[in-house]
């Protein structure tokens, strides 16, 4: 028999990028941001479906966000929710989640993945998921490298080797995010594929890499796994001290870089139409538009107006005309009204940044 | 002792160029859309005030805006409210109202003017308004010429001819709007003076003048005369009737034209800071703005955003955040949400028949 694929979907995140739609206690992943069906997480979760049953789906989030994400994914049983007493990077998060896992089944395949991303065609993402289970069971980390479409400066790049299995390459490096004529030179090359933060892995063998490259989180992680024996409330007891005292680092620094320059870790690509919907600009780049270029959910008159994004959630019965307009996020809910220029949607950040500076916390 | 002054304030209109700040049951009159305090009608009642009495003005306006006008203005009795049972131009609205007033007081003086417009200097018109009822009183009738600040070409012009009395010229001549190179010669010339549809006269010589230039017209009022000598009931058929069978015609084409080709029309200049208030361009002009050019009304918030006019009335205790955006007209109601760019604020209309042809009368 093959071992068991567990899915450990991240969902952590503040939320800031998609104010007002998302919020501190409905980050992007609890949205319908993309053209799919329903939030990006219960999309993250339907993804794996084909691979894992229900008890196999791990949801690692933060405290603040169990309830939320819970009510999101009502199918899933409580035992599914592991929440960070508080947000560590991904390091810790994925150590503890794969410590979780292996005391069940050290043989257990794991697939990180975040929770707020978009993909366009599932169909390709379980071809390559598929090989990428397959590589990981041979005894590999494996990581899903996104076929480039353009010469993207927002994303790390992996930077593909050999050959070493039908579909599988031997990664050679991780690449930080490029300039622009970087990243040009890398879509031309072939060789590099976007890092979509997702990962494939033998738990036991995980916990093992721990070991070599960050001994301190995997002694805490012994700690927890002790403490679990005497019982849960030690156990809660010992994860928090764990989050208090871990260091916080990312598991690309902290340890796919080291053990890729070992040749420890293959890629997979994945030419899946994935997005990671980074903002407003690419929610309205993926969304289906009128014949004016506009993008409308809600109800939405225009008049002369092009190239806009509306996203009405208040579901206040209330109609929202657009004249002569371009270019422009609008996005409503009960309580916030955005209006930015498309192109300075980055910029949205400065806006829930001064609604902390005011003190309006009841809007972040 | 000096006949009595009469104010008849014109307060119909459909309010399509404030949707949604006005409404077809609340028009601009009713808002209060200028840096001006309370409601644009208030306001022109307050601008009579020193020369009437409550029980000399007088408010003409629909059927159905009695009752919401009533209520912006709770100070004056029920009689003064004149109600058209139908919208017929101006000027059988004027001989209405003229021949109500006349019925009473022959010898009144009566001031028509606009309900909808701004005044900045109110001192100022109220000095151009005794010098217009002097004239009135003196037998002419007499027209307001607002003094141009720029070669508008949306407003009609009064061509002044000679000085008559100390600030009254007798007309020569209106114009209709003109082009852009015939208004900059009409504001370099100095004889050319904005028509803000302000009139003053006599009630009995008014009613004269109909008798001459709209004979239909003037035979219609005298059967309203008759009949209200028949009580109240027969006075409402007689005025149902009356603006049934009707020409509708504007009281400039229909009376001041004609007898200014005969010279019996005086114009006194009023430089008083007028502004009909035409737009939300306008009325962004007309607004006290903060340092980035932006006139803010309600919760707003804004970042590298230039030259807008929000207007919040929903009273929803939501927050409005501007980022990256110039030259917006943002209006929120309860029902309503308008983003139109500045200079094309006049492709408003275009919604509201938009929303006139989709049958969402509720929005009109």
């Amino acid at each position: 028999m093959t071992s068991a694929v567990y899915a450990v979907i991240l969902a952590g995140g503040s939320g800031s990028r998609f104010w007002p739609a998302s919020r501190r206690a409905r980050p992007k992943q609890l949205q319908s941001l993309g053209p799919g069906d329903g939030t990006l997480i219960e999309q993250a979760v339907q993804r794996m479906r084909p691979f894992c049953d229900g008890e196999h789906i791990v949801i690692a989030t933060g405290e603040h966000l169990v309830e939320a994400t819970r009510r999101v994914l009502p199918n899933l049983p409580a035992a599914a929710f592991l929440a960070e007493p508080r947000a560590r990077n991904t390091a810790p998060c994925i150590g503890w989640a794969t410590e979780y896992i292996a005391r069940r089944d050290e043989e257990a395949i794991v697939v990180v993945l975040p929770s707020d991303q978009y993909v366009a065609r599932p169909e390709s993402f379980r071809g390559a998921m598929a090989r990428a289970i397959e590589a990981a069971r041979a005894g590999a980390v494996v990581t899903l490298g996104i076929t480039p479409t353009r010469p993207e400066t927002g994303y790390g790049y992996l930077h593909a080797g050999d050959l070493v299995a039908e579909g599988v390459m031997r990664l050679k490096d991780f690449r930080e995010k490029p300039d622009e004529q970087t990243a040009r030179s890398y879509v031309a090359s072939g060789e590099y594929f976007w890092n979509a933060g997702i990962f494939v892995f033998q738990a036991g063998l995980m916990l093992d890499h721990f070991a070599a490259c960050l001994p301190d989180t995997h002694a805490g992680l012994m700690t927890i796994r002790e403490a679990a024996a005497n019982g849960a409330r030690a156990e809660r007891a010992a994860v928090a001290r764990f989050f208090d005292e871990v260091e916080p680092i990312s598991i690309d620094f902290g340890v796919m870089e080291a053990i890729g320059r070992k040749g420890l870790v293959n890629m997979v690509a994945a030419d899946v139409g994935w997005s990671d919907l980074g903002s407003f600009q690419t929610a309205w780049e993926l969304a289906s538009k009128d014949g004016e270029g506009n993008a409308l959910v809600g109800d939405v008159l225009t008049t002369a107006s092009h190239d806009n994004l509306v996203l009405d959630s208040s579901d206040d019965g209330s109609v929202i005309a657009l004249v002569g307009v371009d270019d422009l996020v609008v996005v409503k809910t009960k309580d916030a009204l955005l209006i930015a220029r498309r192109q300075s949607c980055q910029d949205v950040k400065a806006i829930v940044e001064k609604l902390e500076t005011i003190g309006r916390k009841e809007l972040l």
